[in-house]
């Protein structure tokens, strides 16, 4: 028998839903910050946890066997020691693909029209000059899942020819035009108008764009970050930036979170930033999305006898 | 033998392609500037002007038999007694479609995202809460012409249901899904999530949005004007925007232009404005497409024997 632990925020219908899916098996609904208020010999029994628990909780679960969270990054329960030998870790990135790539495509189309700079003068009828659109503008798309998909399918639609980099090149990805490996990002970037980031935190993409590598970009590129901060070197870019060097940047991640007050990028005039809102839950749109991912992989997983929910 | 006065900005190579165009015609190439030192016996055998002709320089062109603009709207040529009785007026809009219907598009997607809300908050990193998407909202578009047909082709793209309002409903638009006659207006407004005016202006336009029709729309809903500012009327916008309604508003076009930098509007913090610049020569694209119009034209003109451009 499964000791499931769902803390995924559900109405009693919903709950209904999961525990017509665990028929047999024990199932617990709470909060997550009450998770800590289970007693050891509960969490010892967990074999199963749907959500985002707190770091302090998993590693009380040695008997934990298979993750799900609710969000699309990992990065926290990846560390060393967290999760239990041999435990399955699966994410819902499924369901911020559409939210994550609509909110940094409206960066870019934002930043192509020079919205921000229009908001900043407020007031003033002045024309502030020449425009970019995607048509025939080249998209470079670091990370294809979910997310770089999305982002770069939307890019296509308005006349874009759009280049992938994936860790497994020889999988292509829906919107990628042409699929490369991360050997042949030196020699993309100074080919591409826009360049997105949509990569997760890990030791391959953690510094990935730093001074050398910012400086290949166009001088008038955009550079987009909807993935991980950690990927870009902050104070690298606002050089470059305070240089007159790229057209724009739009990013909803940085690093540090939260960007400080007084970091000058917030008050480069051709920096848009978000402060990760990108996705997270708002949208509406996302929560049913992660209730299906879960409720399908809960089932698969039962059906399989414990095995894997994939 | 047709006298072709062409006000395009045109390099020698451009000049040439239109004097191939019209071997044995008479063509002049000038700055619209320097259109009004041409003498009066030269201006009143002129046929033909290609570009945007002062209106006093069209007032004395008796013999012009066909104007075409380099820009979308005509209206100035459209007073009863500028043009001769008789003489074909075409428009460029087919080049501005993609470059205005984008600039509205990313003004969509960026009040979606609460953007300009964020932009203003700039050094924050609090979550401003929920945001819009595309996909499933409902789009209505006002003027189903070469700008409101590519907006939709957008707006499709990204998952939304398009409704068209035109003059002449039996005609498709590529990009609407279902076409409605303007009689249909009132019991749409309702409906939409976006509504979208690319409307030229004309009696049957001007003040279309009152304050009745304005607050006909969703309490959420997001108002676009990418036509002309004469279609709303401003002063109810305003004044149902600072009462609550509305998730926002993106205005190209605004009656009065320029907006007074004291106009209540500039300050409203869910409208985003820019000076009437969607158009215009802000993309390179532009260009070319309408001097690739202007010629094909003009071939089609000179091959009819000079009964019809289009």
């Amino acid at each position: 028998m499964e000791i499931i632990l769902n803390l995924l925020p559900l109405t009693r219908e919903q709950q209904i839903a999961f525990l017509g899916a665990s028929e047999g098996h024990l199932q617990r609904f709470m909060d997550p910050g009450d998770a800590r208020l289970l007693g050891r010999d509960m969490l010892e029994n967990i074999t199963v946890i749907i959500g985002n628990p707190s770091v302090a909780t998993v590693r009380q679960c040695p008997g934990l066997k298979w993750l799900q969270t609710q969000s699309a990054g990992t990065e926290q329960y990846e560390v060393p020691g967290v999760l239990p030998e041999g435990a399955i870790l699966t994410n819902a990135s499924g369901a911020y693909g559409h939210a994550v790539a609509e909110h940094m495509f409206a960066m870019l189309l934002a930043l192509m029209k020079r919205l921000p700079a229009y908001r900043d003068a407020r007031g003033s009828w002045e024309d502030l000059g020449a425009v970019k659109t995607l048509e025939g503008a080249i998209v470079l798309v670091l990370g294809t899942g979910d997310l770089g998909s999305s982002f770069a399918v939307m890019c296509k639609a308005m006349g874009a020819r759009t280049v992938g980099i994936r860790r497994h090149p020889e999988r292509p990805a829906a919107g990628i035009d042409t699929m490369y490996g991360m050997d042949a990002l030196d020699q993309l970037l100074p080919q591409a108008d826009t360049v997105c980031l949509m990569l997760p935190h890990n030791e391959e993409t953690a510094g990935l764009l730093g001074k050398t590598r910012l400086q290949k970009l166009k001088q008038d590129a955009i550079l987009l970050n909807g993935g991980r901060g950690s990927a870009i070197n902050l104070d690298a870019l606002t050089e470059l930036m305070a240089a007159g060097h790229l057209w724009g940047a739009g990013l909803d991640v940085t690093d540090p979170e939260p960007l400080p007050p007084e970091h000058p990028l917030w008050m480069q005039p051709r920096a848009l930033i978000t402060p990760h809102t990108a996705g997270g839950s708002h949208l509406p749109e996302i929560a049913p999305k992660i209730r299906a991912i879960a409720l399908a992989r809960l089932r698969r997983y039962l059906a399989s006898g414990g095995e894997s929910p994939v």
